[in-house]
């Protein structure tokens, strides 16, 4: 018999739906300990809440995030609000002894992080951040290899997420599924939303950035904003880029926008060691590009790895070879992991303690462009 | 409210659980009238049926499928079994009144469907075969796009199926995961196993086929058989090649194969018309390529087209452009489409007379094969 | 100092263009003790074979091809006529002792390329047929790692060539560019002109083929003949499929049409063996994927090769890697191998005798197709 | 009948081989009123230069280019030498009225630049520097494209060079092959090889760069030197990054490197706009990716142009549709550029001038990362 893991969860936008289906599925799919329960949503608008909870079958609804905290039969506090409120509500889900899984980034900036990592730690209640791309297979996969130490030592680190989505300047901003163009919810425009990823990623890979230099651009100056109906100075990045230096002396290049047409989310990268690289795009995101140079000259080229055999990562759960899985997947395997590590005592990563490093690169990237200058992280 | 469909299935192994996933997500993605219910899994190893029950959520357990059958709180009897044993149980669950769900291939030969469709038929109840793929998103489109003529009069179809996986001399037939390499279990190898669904989608996008000439053939003659324990003759072909004319003057090619390394599952298929083409594969199952000659010349190309964004069939329930779904939800697509039928009195394509069609298809190459001669569908 | 070889020219159309450029190249890039000369070409037009000559720097032109044979300056005869003229032009050099280089296909049929291999060998001349594509560097390297034995056992063996240039029905038959679309000319349609090349290829690379089971198709049944001012039937196939057993066991699948919209010249095959699988096509023809079930199962996928390393058939002559090199020096090649065979006394493949074998299978070809039954070779 | 444009070629190293085959070849299939004549080939090395003056058939030879620029029957002085002599040759060249075609990079820095500049410009001759590149098909269309407004405002330039040939530690620098690796010979590493083609491509296609912020490393920190067989500092660049802005406000990412494993040649650029976006890579030289955000949405995708037809640039002199050409080819299109603006009087892009400023560019670049600051060009 499984335990139950009572969730409440804030926020049923697009990241509670993703939430919400990786709760359900888990266990059809993992053996684990646990199982979580969706006990109640959390949301403003009690109709929509509801409607949400209906949809997903939450056992109840709350429209008070504070109530859902104060909740004895909720174990977990899952955030999925905009940006601009994790903190608030991560430390109060702390400081209430429940375990707290925040969407990202962490948070607006490094200082609302330290805070909520300390409110973390001292409550010593598991804590993870959904940075849900470590979790596709074929990502996790290339960990292995370079953890292997099969790339030997590396020179490049290279990534981007490159989005078409706000070129139209009649987009307004603000609101319901546009916060994200919002400076004052999203705190940054790709460099928080995107950006973040690939940050994430590359230090998980390929270990931390000591500096960087950046540039950010806005193309579309002012839009409608949807909360006060005028037209407003758009505060946030609609494009970002920035050189660095890794900790071990390998140089990265990363560039993130929303105005590069043909790409819907192509989150990509690549890292060129010594013996071999890996690359990797989220636009197919069940193959691994691998190179090694070891491989006999005649027929050496990059091998492209289909990553759905039962000895590649989590794929022993799902299908059989050649079928692929998808997006969603990568948050079930992130429950999937918080259950086990919760069982086994473990902390999950990246925990926020791990994101806090992320936001850190997020704000060295933002005052570098604002400054036209190389910033340490 | 939703109304329960009480689900009844038939066999707990690599379909069932697809099955199963199926039906659970359905109502969180599709607002249906109906919502499956996992009444009761049936298998004859009780200890295997208990703990999939277990693992599914499946209210209940039967080991006899004809105790199945006769329970009044079923509504609709999903058959996952072995090819073998199809014919029986459907044709007493339609007998018994219930709505009959059955994995493809829909029978051992063209006479045993017959007698199933009439059995279908004459209980008039729901009825529908699990050729899944027509409803990857990309392929639901390019029926899509012939439908609206945009091909012009069809020239080829070329389809294939490649797999790997029985090319080790020692891998045993019958039994388990492996009755599909047993003729008795299975009917045939290849043919019904994989070109069953390249025919079937052969035919949904150009139409019936009107004479074959095939080849098959088992590169492994004898191996050992886990249900007797002796090394005995195999019975099915591990490659089928045939080629064909479409009532509709163009022309076929179709092969499929356990013998081709390097694939793990690659089932594709290409359609040439006068004005365009398309072509698929399942290996990256959200990408549709389309060819159009009335592309202004110097930009003219094949698309690459990312089949996510909402406008695309099946893709506004999920989530946002270029974030793919995978293998799992073109069962969850036949269900929503099952449960949409239902709630308004419609068949569900492929029915049980339609798959039929393939089964006669199948049966000729196996005679053109046998005979070295061709044959008539 | 190089020894000079004499080349008359017969015809100067497409193929006229791509041998000429092949003799003038050859030597700035491979070693040889000849060196061609562009003695003479010769054409029925005296205009044309006058430009012609000019623009390709011949030192003399012929309108009569027997005065051509004649010549005592002459050492060796290029036939790039339509395929009608092949036998007679081929016999007669070899009677007057002249090398005879024949464009494909040899013949136009098996007896006409009987009395052409009797011709050359009872004369005792080197001869060759320019069957190109077996000398572009990724297809050489094909070659040897099929013969270093690395697939193992060889199961399949696909291969197509897939053209849309004639789908228009305006466009006129016969004459010029478009003897091609002749049949009097051609002999037959894509079985002669494009079929052909996968045969040659296919044999070379997997052995003889044993018998086949074919189906040819005329999707436009009448065009305007350029030669007669008339609508006339069209006498050539537009589309020709094929199945086929080789005769080392495997199973062939061939195809080839005019009327695959998208495909300009998608010349593919790829082989499938016990151990690895090999696949090329010439619209990347630089390229060789290469997959060995023996790499290490998690990073096992194919190997995308770039053939373009000094290591690799033929590239040690061209640039650096990673420069790729095109269509027209795959007959530079077959130059270069026919001036070092010529000086060291060895056949250069194909000769006129390995040709006919290609010959007779198109023929099988044909004769399955007319008679609906399986042919032997 | 043509008029005889006597070269007078300084080098006979790589360029020496690409710069001769482009002169030979050109008037095969370019209908000019000029030919070049191999008139003399000039290296220090008398020995070399004869087997170089035989193997293209150059008539003389000179082993002092003194000498070579004050033969009255040279017309045109073409520098393939080391890029610290490009200054030195090419002012005395234009001094002696003799036109002038340099490899690339112009110069060793912007001054010496400058002063090359105005020895041509002084002496009225006809000049250019090869950045080859521009006249790939894909290329010089994709220019094409960009010119006729179908992007529509641009946002984002990037482009990258990488390479792996110089991760062996062992590898010496300086001498013969190796010049590239020595600063004193090359001026700078990756930047003057290879972002220089990425910039001048840039620059063609996005107009002038505004500012850049760089980052190089030189990951091999010493090397034994060829020259002075020495253990010796390496002084060039082993890898360069640089962010910039162009003047038209989109903004741009570079990246080259010589260690990048898996990448031998891989020179690539996308520009994304408004309504469409384009990339390219010179490992598929002949194919050009186009995104058109115009086309119908349920068909919308990257357009793969395979480069081949006679109506695209170039490509009606080379074979027919689906036939690809290579690397050396851009160079014969360079010549054929170069012969027909001799004969109409006009001037040769990329001219001295137009050249500088990818030099200045270079400097920039040099100058941002030696000092971590912005630079303007």
């Amino acid at each position: 018999m499984t335990k139950p893991l009572n969730i409440g969860l804030v926020g049923y936008g697009f990241m509670g739906r993703t939430h919400s289906n990786a709760y359900k599925r888990v266990n059809d799919f993992f053996e684990r300990e646990y199982r979580p329960v969706l006990k109640a949503v959390c949301g403003r608008d009690a109709e929509k809440a509801e409607a949400f909870a209906a949809q997903w079958q939450y056992e109840s609804v709350e429209t008070d995030w504070q109530k859902l905290i104060a909740r004895q039969d909720i174990d977990a506090i899952d955030i999925c609000t905009p940006n601009n409120t994790h903190a608030e509500i991560a430390i109060a889900a702390a400081e209430a002894g429940k375990m707290v899984l925040c969407e990202k980034p962490l948070s607006m900036d490094p200082e609302e992080g330290e805070r909520m990592v300390a409110a973390v730690e001292q409550a010593k209640v598991p804590n993870t951040v959904w940075y849900n791309y470590r979790r596709v297979p074929a990502v996790t996969l290339a960990k292995q290899l370079v953890q292997e130490g099969r790339l030997g030592r590396i020179f490049h680190y290279r990534s981007q997420f490159l989005q078409d989505w706000t070129i139209d300047a009649d987009l307004p901003q603000g609101g319901a599924a546009l916060w994200r163009l919002d400076v004052g919810a999203a705190g940054s425009g790709v460099t928080g939303d995107l950006l973040a990823h690939c940050i994430d990623t590359a230090i998980w890979l390929n270990g931390s950035i000591r500096d960087v230099t950046a540039m950010t651009e806005t193309f579309v100056k002012e839009r409608m904003h949807n909360l006060t109906g005028k037209v407003e100075k758009v505060g946030i990045d609609d494009a970002c880029a920035f050189l660095c230096h890794f900790e071990n002396g390998s140089l990265g290049l990363f560039e993130s926008t929303r105005y590069a047409r043909g790409h819907k989310a192509l989150y990509t990268f690549e890292i060129n060691g010594e013996h071999g690289s890996l690359r990797w795009d989220l636009h197919d995101l069940h193959r691994l590009e691998y190179f090694d140079h070891r491989d006999e000259s005649i027929i050496r080229g990059w091998h492209d790895v289909h990553v759905t055999d039962g000895d590649m990562p989590y794929m022993d759960k799902w299908w059989v070879p050649g079928l692929q899985i998808g997006y969603e997947h990568t948050f079930v395997h992130q429950v999937a992991d918080f259950l086990e590590d919760l069982a086994a005592g473990r902390a999950t990563s990246p925990t926020f303690a791990e994101a806090l490093e992320t936001q850190k690169v997020c704000q060295a990237v933002l005052s570098s462009a604002e400054t036209a200058s190389w910033m340490s992280v």
